[in-house]
């Protein structure tokens, strides 16, 4: 039995074709660009060569026929017929109150996520046009929505309530959410197997430091924090967006320059973070060449944003009062050394040190270590995240009945 | 020689007279509800019966004059004739990026004030407006404003910017400035005394919890951080002030409503805070008897009111690497011990422990104390703040010409 996971973003749609039987990634890849004049198709089948290809494809749903298109290729494909496909696994960011946990998708589960669009302006149009598309192209299947949401439905009102007026919380929803809930479930997990303790007995802080950036405090294999709120906004910075500010910012700045509150938004989501202090990088490869090379917004844009991981770190240690482990996941925690460094450097004095060669040989995709030293009472792992695992077990648990927010896979 | 300080609010005004030789508060006092039908002034003069009086006071030069007639009142006042004050000071909010210090006022100076009321829209409009009636009541003596904003004027770029498009900083002055700097300044050299430590080698996390409320990292005896940003919305939890938020409520609200920035920043500033979750109280003492007797959002409030000074202090301890004392100030801070119970407790792994006798015992104003367990790693205290007191002799320092933002009074 074969299962298609699809994480559609505005411009791109990632894909994973898995084989529940053999427990074996079959194919995995992304089409880049959609909507533009050209795009382009990227595919790895398993103990094939890679394929690449360019061509038009001007919505998601020309998309989806490219990439069914190609993983049915007998040369460069994975697999030989459609009805393989038992069910599509969809990465879905925001479900409000409403959808809180993964679900199989119909149409009303499709009017309330339109109906969320405000919440996940950046995110939720684009996994909706995703699922619609894929429907339209696979309509005999199955189609699972994995809330990104999911796993943060655990955390005490403490913590997910702000303090503004009621009635904006039972009226409008104002709450945090969290995002990036499959890494968080699959990273934890693994941090306990790696410490070799029972997963409802550990503490973990987990950095998902990739170009959206967010952090997450796990109390007994459980979420209890979160540094993304009602969007995926709040919290780090990120690579264009701001993460935590001052809220009067927004009025005053929207004053001073006569924009609305839309194009505040955009500004914030989309001109802010890593772009907005360097003015010219999104990117934290052109960040660390820009340090190495002397360039002072570069140095002024890594501080920052390490800094910021620094205190979440600071502070969710005293949210959960003992911790067990720091993890490092996604692009930037798992392959750049001196992020990481600058991160937990100098919290000696909270029981945690790095090994300094351990954590400069720790730069590429694919590799699961510990980097503290062995005298560190706190450990810090890097962990390359798998949410597609998750979401394809999500995927499979849904059609079995078996299905619960902290999924009981073993990873 | 006599110094009168003045730190007025939109509807109050506290003043404090000072005997600069003989080092002793001569009379200290407010005026309450200016502008309102009915106002009251409180006199408590060195050595004298307190005195309390109602009268009508619709602003605040009619206020200031009320002071200037209880201060030379023979029976209940301090001072004999008005030609003894020989200067006064005045706390002003904000200065922006222009008046980062202390400073002699004069038209110049206010113009810079007035332009700046936009950064501090509750207390600058309030701060100009007493010191102009002040100058008109006393038109002979100098008039100094003590800077909230002057003592952070340490803190590194990075603790400061925001990860914003960066001409907003350059054109419209965003960043962080931070605000209760008065209260620091003291509090901090009152710690490094209670320590015996060199102030310059001395790390603190002060906890200034009042109606207002923030937080300050001290590295070295200077600001390395504050809780306070652009304005003194953000940070800290208090009576009416949201404090951290995801800023994309702040555009998604105004939609949702109608409400322009003006009313969406008055709700943030206003209506939030402790009075928004529980939508009927602001103080303190209300949530204290509420939870007492097992009011759910008042214990709601409490929670998340604590959790985030919690989740602060371990943010302020991974900045600073070591903290030798944490430190609570302001009513809240000085006198209510379950806050500050529910703030520290239970991070022993980072080297704080209570002494739950003597944070139970510390529940007046004026009692400085040390409320942790001897084997402590990190000292707990309570120091009741003087910002008068720092008032007063910046003012001193202004016309002696001795002034520096850390000035070396020893307290
Ligand atoms: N060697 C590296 N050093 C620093 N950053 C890197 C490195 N490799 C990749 N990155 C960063 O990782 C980010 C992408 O992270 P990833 O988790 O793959 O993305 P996403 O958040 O879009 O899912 C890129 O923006 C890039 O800045
Ligand atoms: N015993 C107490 N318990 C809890 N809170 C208290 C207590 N006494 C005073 N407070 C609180 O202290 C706050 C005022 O703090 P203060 O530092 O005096 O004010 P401000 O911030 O206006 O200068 C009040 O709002 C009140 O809630």
């Amino acid at each position: 039995m074969v299962i298609l996971t699809l994480n559609c973003g505005s411009s791109s749609a990632k894909f994973q074709v898995y084989d529940w039987d053999k427990k074996e990634v079959l194919g995995v890849g992304i089409v880049e660009r959609i909507g533009q004049e050209m795009s382009n198709i990227e595919h790895k089948p398993l103990n094939k060569n890679e394929f690449e290809e360019s061509g038009p494809c001007h919505d998601h749903k020309v998309a989806i026929e490219w990439i069914i298109k190609t993983i049915l290729n007998k040369d460069h494909g994975c697999i030989e017929k459609i009805d393989e496909i038992k069910a599509v696994g969809h990465r879905v960011l925001h479900g409000g109150e409403i959808v809180k946990q993964s679900t199989v998708v119909d149409e009303e589960v499709l009017k309330v996520f339109e109906s969320l669009n405000h919440l996940g302006p950046l995110h939720n149009p684009a996994n909706i046009q995703g699922i619609r598309a894929a429907m339209a192209v696979l309509p005999e299947v199955p189609h699972c929505a994995v809330m990104d949401t999911a796993w943060h439905q655990t955390m005490p009102a403490h913590a997910f309530m702000y303090a503004l007026p009621y009635d904006w919380y039972t009226k409008y929803n104002v709450r945090r959410y969290g995002f990036h809930g499959t890494s968080y479930l699959y990273t934890a997990k693994r941090a306990s197997v790696l410490l070799g303790k029972d997963p409802a007995k550990t503490n973990v802080i987990i950095c998902h430091i990739g170009n959206g950036a967010s952090m997450c405090a796990v109390k007994d294999g459980k979420c209890y924090d979160t540094s993304m709120g009602m969007t995926p906004l709040e919290g780090l910075i990120m690579g264009s967006r701001c993460g935590d500010i001052d809220p009067a910012i927004v009025p005053y700045i929207m004053k001073e320059t006569g924009m609305s509150g839309a194009e505040m938004d955009t500004a914030m989501n989309k001109k802010s973070g890593i772009l907005g202090i360097t003015e010219k990088f999104v990117d934290r490869r052109d960040i660390q060449t820009g340090c190495d090379n002397g360039d002072e917004r570069c140095i002024l844009a890594m501080e920052m944003e390490t800094y910021r991981i620094k205190k979440y770190i600071g502070s969710y240690y005293a949210a959960l009062g003992h911790v067990d482990a720091i993890v490092f996941t996604a692009g930037v925690g798992e392959m750049n050394p001196n992020y990481r460094e600058k991160s937990v450097g100098g919290l000696e004095s909270m029981g945690i040190k790095l090994d300094d060669s351990k954590n400069k040989a720790s730069s590429t995709r694919n590799c699961e270590t510990c980097i503290s030293a062995d005298d560190s009472e706190v450990k810090v792992f890097v962990i390359p995240t798998d949410e597609e695992l998750v979401m394809t077990e999500d995927t499979y648990a849904l059609m079995n009945g078996t299905y619960d927010i902290h999924t009981n896979y073993t990873y």
